[in-house]
C-alpha cells in the first residue's frame, strides 16, 4: 500500500494496429458471424470424434502457453480467421480430454452434447437469470429443474433451491442458511456477533475442503469446525459426534449451529448414517447440512449404494449438476426443504423490492449472492428431458457395476492393495507388489507411476494419501469409460511398476 | 423440521416410456451430435437477425411457461427432433431481447458473437479451471486475461485476480481480501472472533446493495456498515467518511476494516473522490477496494468521466466482462495489486496441496471459493483479442457520447427533468409536463408510462427512486443502441404520457 507504487501503468503505443474508423464493434461482430458458426460446428464434431482417442493430456512444456503467457493487451483488432486457426489448435492441442476413457481424475465427468449445446444457447440470448422480469424464461426453467433436484434426492415437490457455481458455493450456502435459521434476521443485522458464543459446525474428517473454505469465508474460522474421527467405512463416528455436542453445550463456549453429513465423501464415496444424523440434529435442534455433491445422485441406480437413499433427510443438500448429470462446468445446486429457508437468508431489504414479481416466478436474486446470472437451467433441463431419469438411472448402475469390477480385481489381484472402503463410484488402492521396498519407497513408487501415466497421456488418475500410504483414486464416473478401459489401466500400472522397478531409475529421480 | 414430513416422495411410474434396453448415453448422445451442430447454427444466425427487431420482451401470460412449470421430472428420454423444436420456440418467443436497441434496462449489455462462441467452446471442450494440472490452457488463458483486465485498471503487470461470477462475488471477495490483510491467518483460524471489537465497512449511500450481501455472508451483518451520505453528483461525502473513521476509532467499539469506493455507481455511473479515499485509507491503514464493474472499463473511453482513471489507486476492483466488455453471463473479476492477496486468503492448507504447480501456473482453487470451474477466460480472451483496446474504447466514447445526447435532450426538453447527476452512461430522469398533478400521481404517471413501454415490448427501461421522486433509468451500455433509437425512446415516453393523462385511465389502475 505504499503511496509510490500507486503510478498508473503507462499505456503502451499500438496505433498502427488501431482499428479503421469507422470500424463500429457492432458492424465488425455482424460480417463474423457466418464464420463463427461454420467454425464451431466444424470444431465441435472434430474435437466430439478426435478427443476420445490419442493423449489425454497435452504435451508438457507448450510453445503455446509460453506465447499466450507473454501476451500484451492488444491494441487494434485482429483478424477473424487467423484468431480462430489460433484457437483451433490451442483448444485441440492444449486441453485436457475429459471425455477420453482413460480420463478417470477427480469427479470430472465429461459434459453431454446436448448439455454443451444448452450452454451454447444460453450465451447466444444471454439473459440475466437474477430477475423474473429480465428473465421470465430462465426463472422458469430453474424453478423447474429445482424441482426434478429435489425429486432425485427424495425431497417433496414443495421444495425449494438455486443452481449455484458447484458444490463450493454450495455447501457455503447450505452453512449460511443454517446461521439464518439459528439467529433470524438478527444474524443478518449483527452477523456473527448476535450471540457471544463462537458458532460450530459438526462434520466427519473426510469432509471436503470446501466446508473449511465456507467457514473461514462466513468468518467462523476453521475452529469453528469440529472434525468427527470415522469408522473403517468411512462414515462418521456417531457417538463421538454426539459427545462433542454434548460437550460444546456443556461447556458454553461454542454454539451448536449445524451437523454436516456426507453422502458420497470426496476420497473413498462413503456415505454417513443420515438417519442417525437426523435424530441427533432434532434432538440438539440443528440445520442438517449434507454435501451429496455427486453421491445423490446414485440413489436413483438400481441398487444404490448404502446410505444413499436417506439423502432426503436432510434439511440442505448439496447436489452437482455438473458432475453426475453431466453437463458442462458451471453448475452445482443448494436444494432446501422450504424456498423461505434461502430466501429469508439471501433475499435482503434492497434496492430491488420493487422488482419482487407476482405469481409463481421468484427472483434467484433473493436465493443467492448473485444479481447477475446466466440461465445454468437451460443445459440441466435439456439433459434430463433428453435422457429422462431411466436413462441416467441406467448409467449410474453401470458405473457402479464399473466400479465393482476394479473393486474385484484389486481384491484378488495381490500386486495390488485396496485402500478405504468400496462401494460407490470413488476407488483407492495402490501397487504393492514390490515387497522388498520399504513403505516411503512404495509410496514414491506409487507416485511416479501415477505421474508417468499423466505425463505420457495415456491416463488421468489422482494421487490419494490415505493412513499414510500414497497411491491412486479412480473416480468411475465417465460415460465414456467401460470395464475393459479398466482392465487396460491395471494392466498399465502393473506393467510401468515392474520396468520402473528393473531399471531402479525412478528411485533416483526428483520427485 | 418435524419429523412427519421426513418421507421421501414416492416414485412415479413411467415404464411406458422408459429407455429401450441397450440404450447407453453415450450412444445416444453420439448419434445426436450432427442435428445439435446443424441446430445451433440455424438458431444462433436467426435469433442474431430477429431478436434485434420487433417486441424487446416476450407476451404475458405465456402458455409456454405454465406448461414447464407443471412439468414432473421426465421418466425416460424425449426424441432429440421434437426436444430441439420445443426449444426453438421457447427461446424464439420467451427470451428478453437483450440485443435488441430498445433494451436499456440495467446494465445487461447484450453479448457479442464472439464472446458467445468462446462460451460455447468452453462447453464441448469442459475444463475444470481450479487446478493447471486439469487445465493448464484454462489457467494461462485465465492469467492473461486478468493481466488485461488490470491493463485496463491501470495496474501494473504484476498484479493479480480471479474471474468470478459477477460483481457480487467480486465484492464479496474483495472484502474477504480486506478482512484477511488485517486479520492474518489468525483470521482464517478464529473467524470474525479474532477480535472482539466489530469490524468496519464504509461506503457511501449510492454503493451497491452487493456491498450489503457481502457483509451479511461474512458474518459482518449489515450493521457492521456505515453507508456515508454523498453530495449533490452522489460523489461519497469525504468529510464525513473521515468523522465516521475518527468516531470508531475513539469510541473502540469497531474496528475499522475497508473502504469502498464507487467508479461508476449503479444508479448515475458517479466517481467517488478515489485519491481522497487512498489518501484516507493511508492514514488510517485501511484497504481500498472499488466497485468499478462497469464504470471501470469507461476508463478508456477518449474523454473517460472525471474520477475514472483514478481506479488503479485501489487495493482491490471488482470490474465485470460481462458488463462493458460485452461478454456472455457469467463473468465478473476481482483484481489485487499483488496475487498473494488473495491467494493468502483463499489458498488453505488443504487436501489439495499436493497439486500446486510449479512454474508460472498457479491453481485458481487458491484465488476464490470454488474448486470446480469452468474456463471463463477464454470468452474474455477472443472478445478483447478479436477487437482490440481500441475499437472497445471508441465504442466507450461512442456510448457517453449517446448518454451526453440524452442528457442534453432531457435537459433542454421542459416536458422532462433530469434526477441525479450526469456524465457517464447511466441517465435518471422522469416525464414532469403534467404540471397539474400531484407529486405522487407524477410517480404514478412515471411508473405505468415504464411498466407500458415494458408490457408492450416496445422498450427495456429501469424505474428509479430518487430523493423520493420516481422516474426511470436509462444505461447507455448497448452496442446495437445509437442516439435515434434514444429519441424514438424520449417521443414514444411523450405520447404514451400525453395519451395516458388524456384518457385519465391510469389513475385507475391498480398499481
Amino acid at each position: 500500500m505504499e503511496r509510490k507504487q500507486l503510478e498508473p501503468a503507462a499505456p503502451r503505443s499500438g496505433l498502427s494496429e488501431c482499428a479503421a474508423a469507422g470500424d463500429r464493434l457492432a458492424d465488425i461482430q455482424q460480417t463474423d458471424l457466418p464464420s463463427l458458426i461454420a467454425f464451431f460446428g466444424a470444431f465441435w464434431e472434430s474435437y466430439a470424434s478426435d478427443a476420445v482417442h490419442g493423449r489425454v493430456t497435452p504435451l508438457d512444456k507448450s510453445r503455446i502457453l509460453d506465447a499466450l503467457l507473454g501476451n500484451p493487451l492488444p491494441e487494434g483488432p485482429m483478424d477473424a480467421e487467423q484468431l480462430l486457426d489460433q484457437v483451433r489448435s490451442m483448444l485441440a492441442q492444449e486441453t485436457v480430454k475429459t471425455r477420453h476413457p482413460m480420463f478417470l481424475g477427480y469427479v470430472t465427468p465429461p459434459a453431454l452434447e446436448i448439455a454443451a449445446l444448452g450452454e451454447a444457447l444460453a450465451a447466444v440470448v444471454n439473459q440475466n437469470v437474477a430477475f423474473a422480469t429480465l428473465s421470465p424464461l430462465g426463472t422458469a426453467l430453474e424453478a423447474t429443474v429445482v424441482r426434478w433436484l429435489g425429486e432425485i434426492v427424495g425431497y417433496p415437490q414443495t421444495c425449494g433451491g438455486i443452481l449455484t457455481s458447484g458444490g463450493s458455493n454450495a455447501n457455503l450456502y447450505g452453512l449460511a442458511a443454517a446461521r439464518y435459521q439459528l439467529f433470524g434476521f438478527r444474524g443478518a443485522v449483527d452477523g456473527n456477533y448476535a450471540d457471544s458464543r463462537r458458532l460450530r459446525i459438526y462434520c466427519s474428517e473426510q469432509t471436503h475442503h470446501s466446508v473449511d473454505k465456507a467457514a473461514i469465508l462466513l468468518g467462523l474460522g476453521t475452529d469453528g469446525i469440529r472434525r468427527i474421527p470415522v469408522d473403517r467405512d468411512h462414515r462418521v463416528r456417531v457417538d463421538l459426534l454426539r459427545t462433542a455436542i454434548e460437550q460444546d453445550i456443556e461447556t458454553d463456549v461454542a454454539l451448536p449451529m449445524v451437523i454436516v453429513g456426507n453422502a458420497g465423501t470426496r476420497l473413498c464415496c462413503a456415505y454417513d448414517d443420515l438417519t442417525s444424523l437426523r435424530e441427533i440434529a432434532d434432538e440438539y435442534r440443528l440445520w442438517l447440512h449434507v454435501d451429496a455433491a455427486y453421491g445423490g445422485f446414485l440413489r436413483i441406480a438400481e441398487k444404490p449404494p448404502c446410505g444413499a437413499e436417506a439423502v432426503y433427510l436432510a434439511d440442505s443438500v448439496v447436489l452437482d449438476p455438473h458432475k453426475l448429470l453431466f453437463v458442462p462446468f458451471d453448475c452445482g445446486s443448494l436444494l432446501v426443504r422450504h424456498p423461505r429457508h434461502l430466501s429469508d437468508c439471501f433475499g435482503a431489504e434492497g434496492e430491488y423490492n420493487e422488482m419482487r414479481p407476482s405469481g409463481p416466478l421468484h427472483d434467484y436474486a433473493n436465493f443467492g449472492m448473485q444479481l447477475g446470472r446466466s440461465m445454468k437451467a437451460l443445459k440441466v433441463w435439456l439433459a434430463l428431458k433428453r435422457y429422462g431419469r431411466a436413462t441416467y438411472s441406467a448409467e449410474f448402475t453401470r458405473l457402479l457395476r464399473i466400479a465393482a469390477h476394479l473393486t474385484r480385481r484389486v481384491d484378488t489381484d495381490p500386486r495390488f492393495e485396496r485402500m478405504g472402503p468400496a462401494g460407490g463410484t470413488a476407488i483407492c488402492f495402490r501397487w504393492c507388489e514390490s515387497r522388498c521396498l520399504r513403505e516411503d519407497e512404495l509410496d514414491r513408487l506409487n507416485s511416479i507411476i501415477r505421474r508417468t501415466l499423466v505425463r505420457r497421456g495415456a491416463a488421468f488418475v489422482d494421487e490419494v494419501v490415505l493412513d499414510g500410504k500414497t497411491g491412486f483414486r479412480l473416480c468411475m464416473t465417465n460415460f465414456n469409460t467401460d470395464s475393459g478401459d479398466v482392465d487396460r489401466l491395471l494392466e498399465g500400472i502393473a506393467s510401468l511398476a515392474s520396468s520402473l522397478s528393473r531399471s531402479g531409475d525412478w528411485n533416483r529421480e526428483p520427485t
